[in-house]
């Protein structure tokens, strides 16, 4: 394994892992319990869950993995702030996305080499790149994680 | 920049962000707010801050970079629930621990050259690392800052 290979395999056990262990709190939440807050006047659980599937489906044209797969979902989840907009996709409808989504994305990960992950992504251009080789695609998903993360700890907190 | 360099620089860059961040939020807080829980019946705030400097104490044994500063917050912090013991430090001792650790901690990540984070860390058998090289030092920081970045979610509640 050359160092390239276990950079990907570090950034993307996390992925996987984050993924896996919202994807546990999601199948143990009921469609009410979805509606619950995480906390009184914060957020609720469909609004994270719309709100990370927004996000992640950001992550198609950025890494130049074609279109968006729910460009509708940008408007409510990323820009509004919940509860904001009274008509939004049912809980349902936004699991079966997340499912979909992640399948989509692993897919399209698997289709790259660890070397094409140290290429530029669609936000930098050429120019910044030379000066700002950090600015590759595997920082998009070390950044993502976090997020991922981020919102993982208080989704748990409605179970 | 090579390409180690460049993936200690994307690492790294996270690592600070959340420290920022969660120190901001910290910096936003009174004494009483910190006594707040994040959700009801849910963790406090001082015993989130509590939590991050044991796990992030541990990372100095663990990289080869010492003893513990804080050994005795392990059996309240980690071991223990919150609200499971009552007699626990103050939120100003926790707040001089908080930034005296992060001084430390940069100090010693600074030490290292890039290729060092590459290296194998002390919980990582000789044997396994040879199979498993992505159990590096550098892989520390990814963990824990995906960690972090897990309870800065919640600790921005409390605000």
């Amino acid at each position: 394994m050359n160092s390239n290979q276990t950079m990907v395999k570090m950034v993307f056990d996390r992925w996987y892992a984050l993924i896996q262990k919202f994807d546990t709190i999601l199948n143990s939440l009921t469609y009410d319990q979805l509606q619950k807050e995480i906390a009184p006047g914060k957020n609720r659980g469909i609004y994270l869950l719309g709100h990370l599937i927004a996000v992640h489906d950001d992550m198609l044209p950025i890494l130049n993995f074609g279109d968006k797969l729910y460009p509708e979902l940008n408007k409510i989840f990323i820009e509004s702030r919940d509860k904001s907009i009274t008509q939004i996709q049912s809980a349902r409808e936004l699991r079966t996305c997340w499912s979909k989504q992640n399948e989509v994305l692993t897919q399209k990960f698997n289709s790259l080499q660890p070397d094409d992950w140290f290429e530029k992504h669609n936000s930098v251009s050429s120019e910044d790149f030379i000066k700002e080789p950090h600015r590759n695609k595997l920082n998009i998903i070390i950044t993502r994680t976090n997020h991922l993360s981020y919102h993982t700890g208080q989704f748990v907190l409605i179970t």
